[in-house]
Parts: C-alpha cells; sequence; structure tokens
C-alpha cells in the first residue's frame, strides 16, 4: 500500500450563493486546490454530495464535476454517505492513490442548499435516515437528536454544558475566512434562542449554507502533510435498535480503526475536528473520538482544553455549527482543516506543535462514520 | 498493487417485486455472494445505486445495506454514477482490495423501480444529463438517444440492423434465469412496435424492473475470475458540446485503459457484456470497445457472430434489453455475468474456451463509463 499526501486544499467561504450554479462552486474550490499542489494534471476527480438529486434535480454528478473543472475524460466517481459523503469520498480518494490506480486525485465535496424550501433540507436529513420504520413516523433527525440529548442530560451533563459545545464552536470561528458564521456567540443568546426539539435551542443547531472545499491527494515523500489512517463503519441505522442509543459504536470503531492504522491512541491526538450538527453529537463526537471519558465531553468542551492554546483543541475553524454545514462538502472542510493546521498554515487559529490531528464525519445518526487521521510528515 | 478476484456472484432474477423493500433484495442477493464466495466475513460493503433518493426517498444507503445484510459496524460506501452506477463501484471495490485497506469486499448494485410511478423513471434518468442546459429543455434521455440514432442511420445502417441489437439480446436470454424477458423477439415484432422517440421503437429500449447483483471480491491467487483491468472514463456532459456526438469518448478511453492495464487488445477480447439500454447505445458500446470498426457495430449485432458460438459473443445472458435494467444494478450484472463465463457455470449461456471477457457500463448518454475486464487464471 502506498503512503497517501495532501498536497493542495481549496476552501470557499459557506455562504448563501443565490447566484451560482453547483458547478461554479465544485470549479472554483476545485482549481483553488489544484493551484495550491501545484500538480499539471488530476487522474481522478471525486465527488462527495449528499442531496443533488434533491436540490438541483442532478444525479451523475461524477461527470458533471468532471466537465465543469475542464476535464472531461478523467476518472470520476461519486461517493454519498449523508452527511459523511466527505469523510467517506476522502477515505475513496486515499484508496485510489494508495493503491496505485491513481497518482493525483481531487476530492471535492459541494453542496447548494439555499436555493431551494428549508423544508427540503429537513427531509434530506430524514432521507438519511431508515424510511420505512424511522423516517415514516415523521421524527426529523432534530427530533431523533433531541432524543439522545434529552439522556445525556439525565445521566451526565447540565443543559448549558452541552451547549458549550457551540459558544465554543463560535468563538474559534472568529476570523475564519470560509466560515459562515465567524462571531461569538454567549451561551445566554444560544440557551435563550427558542427550542427546535426540546431540549435542543435553535443556536445548538448547525445552519444552511452553500459551500466547497477540495483536497488533492498524491503518493507521500515524507513531507508535508500524510494520511496516517483513515477508516469508515457503520452501525444500525435506526437508534432503536441500538443496544444504547447514545452509544455510537459507528463512531467508536471508525476511529479504533484509523487509529490503529496510524499507531497511536487516543492520547496521541493533537486537534480534532468533530462533527457538531447538533451540540450533543459534537460532544459524542469527542467522546466516540476517545477524547473524553463517557460523560465528560461536555464537561471538556465547557473548558479552554479545547482552544487553540489548549489541551485537545476541538473544531479550530468553527465546526459545523460557525464554520457552516454544507453536506456533502462538510468532511472535506474538516479534513482541509486539519491539514492546514498541520502544515501551519491556520493563520490566527494556528494550533502550535501540533503532529497528529483527526476529522470525526457523521452520517445520519452516526448510522456511518469516517474517521481520518492525518500526521505532519518528519521532514 | 494487489490483484484481485472474484470469489462470489449472487444474482436475482430481474422482475416487478411488489412485495418486498429494497433492503430485502439487497440482502438476498448479498447472502446469497458471500455464501457462493464461502467466506466467513466481510470487510466492506459497496451499494451501488442509482436513485433510491427519487424512488424510496432513501439516502445514506451504505449504512442502511451493511444493517440490513446484519453487519452493522463494517466499512461501507455508496458509489453513484447514473447508470454506470454498478460499473464504477465495482471499480471502486476493486482498489478497495488493491490498495490492501481491505480483504473482503462485497459489492452489490440494487434498484427498485417497479413501485412508483413510470415518469419518475423518466425524471430520473434526465437527472443523469446535466440539468440546466440540457434537462431544462424537456428532452429525455430517450429523446438525446434519437438525435444520435438518427445520425447513425444517415451515416451507416439500416434501422433493422440496429434494431437487431435487441433481437439478438432476446435471443440470448432465453433460458437465462435472472433475465427479466427470457424469450425471444422478432425483428418484425421489434420493427412494428410503437416509436418512443422517432427512429427508436419501444421494443428497442430497455424496461423498467426491479433487481439486485453482488459480487466478493478477495486478493487473487492465481486461480478462479481475475480482475485484468477495470477503468472509469468521463465525457462532456451534454452531447451538444461535443465534437462528434456520436464518437463517445468515454467508453473509449475507459476501453482504452482497461485494456492497457490488462495489457490486451480488442482483438483478445473473447466476449463482452454492453450496455444496450437503446439499441443505438449498445451497438455504439460495441464499436467504442473495439470489437467492430466505426459504423459496422450494427452490422456486427446483425450476424451469427455475437451469438455464443460466434466469434465475438455479446450480452451473452439478454444485456439490459432483455436480462433488464435494473439502473444501480445493471453494471454489477455485467460483470457477473462475464465472471460467469469465465468460470464455466453459465449453463446454456456458455461460451467455450473464453479467456477474456468485458463488461462496459454508461452513465448519462455515456458522459461517464466504467470498462471491466475480467480473465480465467491459468491455473
Amino acid at each position: 500500500m502506498r503512503n497517501v499526501k495532501v498536497a493542495g486544499i481549496g476552501l470557499l467561504k459557506v455562504k448563501e450563493y443565490w447566484d451560482r450554479s453547483i458547478q461554479d462552486l465544485f470549479a472554483e474550490t476545485s482549481l483553488k486546490a489544484i493551484k495550491d499542489a501545484g500538480v499539471e494534471s488530476i487522474d481522478k476527480v471525486y465527488v462527495s454530495n449528499m442531496s443533488a438529486a434533491l436540490m438541483q434535480d442532478q444525479l451523475n454528478t461524477a461527470a458533471l464535476m468532471s466537465d465543469a473543472i475542464g476535464m472531461p475524460g478523467i476518472s470520476a466517481s461519486r461517493v454519498e454517505a449523508g452527511s459523511a459523503s466527505g469523510g467517506v469520498a476522502f477515505h475513496e480518494a486515499v484508496q485510489a492513490v494508495a493503491s496505485g490506480y491513481s497518482d493525483t486525485v481531487l476530492v471535492t465535496g459541494v453542496e447548494k442548499m439555499s436555493d431551494i424550501l428549508p423544508d427540503v433540507v429537513t427531509t434530506a436529513l430524514a432521507m438519511a435516515e431508515e424510511q420505512e420504520y424511522t423516517a415514516y413516523t415523521g421524527v426529523t433527525k432534530t427530533g431523533i437528536a433531541a432524543m439522545i440529548h434529552r439522556l445525556y442530560l439525565d445521566r451526565y451533563a447540565e443543559a448549558s454544558e452541552v451547549c458549550m459545545m457551540a459558544v465554543k464552536s463560535h468563538e474559534h470561528a472568529v476570523g475564519c475566512k470560509h466560515a459562515q458564521y465567524p462571531f461569538k456567540m454567549s451561551i445566554e443568546r444560544a440557551m435563550s434562542s427558542p427550542m427546535e426539539a426540546n431540549p435542543i435551542h435553535m443556536m445548538e443547531c448547525a445552519g444552511i449554507g452553500d459551500g466547497a472545499a477540495a483536497i488533492v491527494l498524491v503518493p507521500a515523500d515524507n513531507a508535508g502533510v500524510e494520511v496516517a489512517g483513515s477508516a469508515i463503519a457503520t452501525d444500525y441505522t435506526s437508534i432503536a435498535q441500538r443496544l444504547d442509543p447514545m452509544a455510537m459504536d459507528a463512531i467508536r470503531k471508525a476511529a479504533d480503526r484509523a487509529y490503529k492504522m496510524a499507531g497511536i491512541t487516543a492520547k496521541k491526538v493533537d486537534l480534532a475536528e468533530v462533527h457538531d450538527d447538533f451540540t450533543i453529537n459534537g460532544v459524542l463526537g469527542v467522546e466516540g473520538l476517545g477524547l473524553a471519558k463517557d460523560g465528560e465531553g461536555a464537561k471538556l468542551v465547557s473548558t479552554e482544553e479545547v482552544d487553540k492554546a489548549g489541551k485537545i483543541p476541538i473544531n479550530t475553524f468553527g465546526g459545523l455549527k460557525a464554520r457552516g454545514n454544507p453536506l456533502g462538502a462538510t468532511g472535506i472542510y474538516q479534513v482541509a482543516e486539519v491539514a492546514l493546521q498541520l502544515r501551519g498554515d491556520a493563520g490566527d487559529h494556528q494550533v502550535e506543535g501540533a503532529k497528529y490531528g483527526v476529522a470525526q464525519n457523521s452520517g445520519g445518526m452516526a448510522s456511518i462514520c469516517a474517521v481520518n487521521v492525518l500526521r505532519r510528515a518528519k521532514k
């Protein structure tokens, strides 16, 4: 197996792009990553997109986007795994280089969510749950998250501690050029926002936005930022089937596999991007990655330990809550942000001396999870 | 790069399954392939599906299907490339084993099309075309194929010669247990059927059906059926952008790459499965694979040379037209059928002495194409 490195990164500010097509967002970001990598050609493009079928009536985006970047002819593939599409697509792209099938691979996540009705977003998220027994009942993804959130409050924490996940993400987003909401939000503001689904306040949910993020992968050469470990795991689709609805086995299994491949344990992780589409999911992401013991995630994210100078910086550019959550692009933003940190290009967000960074990206209620571990090469 | 072999095959008869869920079709077929392979566990499952988002309101099928086969926890990914989803997913699954990331990979294609209104199928097919300039005009996939078909008739062939693509596919499907339409169809019947889009008769179009096909891949061991070459190529999404709308560059490029990887030329190919969703596409598939010169594909498929005892047997189980075309499953059926031939399990359809077989699977109007070449191992 060949080792793989991140050669280039392209990020688009998450916002509402009313005047631009999904191809346009994809192309600008991809060409930025290709330029950053300084490569002359691309062998293959992986398109990560969750819901263009609903939002743009568009399937077959692998061909469409190869065309959009002016490279019809190249190999292409589209990967979808709900909101874990990005992390899963990154894993597939790593395999393409690792196997030797491709030498230069572009993986770009894109989602354009503004120019459809908000209820379509709710529908899309519900489509990542099993339809016949779960979504059919009318429960939304927020509703499912609320049940788990309630359980967490019963067992472990104060509501305000869980809510700090969002407050910290907003704090970290300040000054981030590609963040949708680069401003602070007080705990009072969040805790007094309307309930989306009790006990989840509106300001504990990631918003709707358009975005695209791209990474170019090439074989590793002992310099730059390498892929140290990459893994995907699944779980029962419905939380009703799980022994403990809060266990989040897919996150744990994917993390275990990725750490094992990287030859590390959670203790070696220097910074993390977790999937905080809801505050509770961010907290359970922190625990699932082994960065806090079970039940202690909310307490951890309430402290300065998760800031850039802390023991384990988390969501250093604002996470899903404040950087934004353009579904199929989210997982690529996460990996790209970890890579920016490890190569020392994180600007005001820079975590000093980090060697290992991890990105955790979930789909459905973590019925699928991709965990990607990056490492700063020795040279 | 590790070599990869086909260890197990599972095929479901293509028909209307009104009483069964998409998970059910997926699971039955997958477990059949796992049993056929005689493996004890699966590391990863690739789900090939084109349009469950439209037809079952279902995304995140990678997690859903891992659960459906009783293996929540394993790694999983869903691939979509329009009607080329199967061929592209097979390619990705090969990479998973070739890279060393996985030792035992299941790749299953599934599509359930009966229990939705037929116009949704037309919509789904149009969604594989570019939306803003092509599908927006109201043209259907059949309409686009009709323009190319007309051009072919103007340049090269009689309508009845192109139509023979469908007649031959039906002839080859007779006795095929997994075929939707295992019966003969006369050229007179086909040529007198109503026009779908002039000059395409109804009996020149693949129909609507439910189906699932599965393959288990493991590292090669110089026995059985190996993956000799596997490649994907893209083209301008809209035929209006192509220098020659009949050129089908994606098919040619994918074939060239796959042959090169296999170390062969088209002359070494002993049998082929081509993407005959419309007769014209089957003919252009034959030409794109280099099995006939440009303009001579229709003449070739009008002869006994494409029968099982002929020089180059094509669509030996009935192709998309007669075996059936459950979109995301189709590409897996094709590869599985080639594998059945090469391992000598094709029964009444057996082509004697074949060493190399090729499967060609297109998405959109061949804006993406996967070509997979299988080889009978020496032992």
